[in-house]
């Protein structure tokens, strides 16, 4: 019936990015532009699996709670958080979609945003040494003052001013994967994996609480191949993965063989935290038997469906 | 494969009762012991649609939004905060069902919680009379100015302080209909219609922002009667509705046809806002087709489906 299944990631900044208002408004602006070629690659004949970020989104539920404390609201956990900015940054996408489906004159697609968690295993390495920054900044007194208090651990990230610091354990399984498979093969377009899933870890049948985020390139990766999706798609704000990256001998990757990707990788090419994860992602998909990995941007993203742009990592 | 379909509505104060501290841990204390009688339930081998309120949570998440403020997150619209308050309860009921399933030995079911929306008329005349009551409490005072600011309602809530009144209008459609009833198909377990859905409504294709309630009870009923489900169950703290509820000529109704049901309610012997809406949705439900409505508590829910408890209204 579909074409070959996609899971496209979009990036968190599609939906909101720094400096811009954090209003409603401005994140359904930049939603509606996001989701312009993913109506295109739908009209395509593509099966669709659109998972996104969830930063800035699940950064200020984090502030409103803390905020919310001083009115008599105690703060819920992170995973609690996480929960919420995919039920609000689904809602988002649905909208947006639904209605340039409508504009295309696709009536016929049901878009649903499906509650996504990823098991992880609460031995990960990652527990013993949090790594990724999030929620308010503070000072470095106000940071020495709450690691004493909670022993959370807290950085200087990037001259910007303290923050909190988290374990990202590694995506093992989506826990909705065989949902989220029936559903898109049914004509769906599923919205899943948002902010990379809410993390969750079992021990004798219970769930454990645990404080961690997963990043999403991964955990978009795990569903893809858990539910041997065809293609993984990575989208960023590049229109390609790059040799020396920022240097002047720096190279596009066009279509590459894992095999050469893999080489390029172990020499240290990507930077980590940001183009690093992708190209990981993108790797482990076609090594776990994916036809095509891309990564790029919005603009090349049709264009690279069509094997004419973008970094496409193949067998 | 399934036995019926039941659409299980769950109280809001099953999830979190007033005077109970709002924390995570007092929600899902709340909620391992609500799902206990789903997991019953879900032993008989009935397919099963679980909905709930979300009024405390949403509650909180709106007095969080205006503490955000004075920390520079803006304010999100209602509609928003319904969506993060699905994402939320959807997560706490997913947690607390598979541990329970896990328990008693069910380990080839999967939960799911799925974003639900429920189409609206925007000219429905509820939203010339806003009727419910949300968010935070105001003096007089205040809500006299916030009214002179915004122009919403404001009406003094049983005595207990002002607050601001919505709309409530009739819900006509869940558009994850299809969606869900494919799901619990499959034998999955879904978490839908959070708070009654979330409202919308479109004009010419494009979503209009609308800032309404829904109640949960009329939209379970909607979804029940879309998807053809056989039975309607709402739970609430009282074993059965009654006759002359309060009074001392007060009588339990047990099983009763719609035609004797409909001249009861006709009588006015339910009240507003609180059973009044569940016995309307309970008729409408059988009129539209529906094999069985139950009203009744927890406690008595597996006995209700055996024909030995609660309210029981047939054709």
């Amino acid at each position: 019936m579909t074409k070959e299944l996609v899971a496209i990631a979009l990036g968190g900044n599609m939906i909101l990015q720094k400096g811009q208002p954090k209003t409603y408004e401005q994140q359904m602006k930049n939603l509606r532009l996001a989701i312009e070629v993913i109506v295109d690659i739908i009209k395509q004949g593509y099966g669709i699996i659109l998972t996104h970020g969830n930063g800035p989104q699940v950064g200020n539920i984090l502030v409103q709670q803390k905020a919310g404390v001083t009115r008599g609201i105690p703060e819920q956990p992170l995973n609690i958080c996480g929960a919420m900015s995919q039920g609000q940054i689904g809602f988002m996408i649905q909208t947006a979609l639904e209605e340039r489906l409508f504009d295309q004159g696709i009536v016929d697609k049901c878009v649903v945003a499906i509650i996504t968690r990823a098991i992880v295993d609460h031995n990960d390495s990652a527990f013993k040494e949090p790594t990724k920054p999030i929620g308010p900044f503070y000072t470095e007194e106000e940071a020495i003052e709450l690691h004493r208090k909670t022993k959370d651990s807290y950085i200087n990230d990037a001259g910007r001013g303290f923050r909190k610091v988290i374990p990202s354990p590694i995506p093992l399984q989506i826990l909705e994967g065989n949902t989220i498979l029936r559903c898109v093969k049914e004509g769906d377009i599923v919205i899943a994996v948002g902010g990379g899933g809410i993390p969750v870890a079992r021990e004798n049948g219970n769930f454990i609480d645990i404080e961690a985020v997963i990043d999403k390139d991964r955990a978009t990766d795990v569903l893809a191949t858990q539910i041997d999706a065809d293609i993984l798609m990575l989208l960023t704000d590049v229109s390609n993965a790059y040799l020396n990256y920022g240097k002047e001998n720096q190279k596009k990757i066009g279509k590459i063989s894992i095999k050469k990707m893999k080489e390029i990788f172990d020499e240290g090419h990507f930077a980590k935290g940001s183009m690093r994860p992708k190209v990981e992602s993108a790797i482990s998909f076609i090594e776990h038997g994916g036809r095509l990995s891309i990564i790029t941007s919005s603009k090349d993203a049709l264009a690279a469906l069509k094997d004419k742009a973008g970094t496409r990592i193949v067998k």
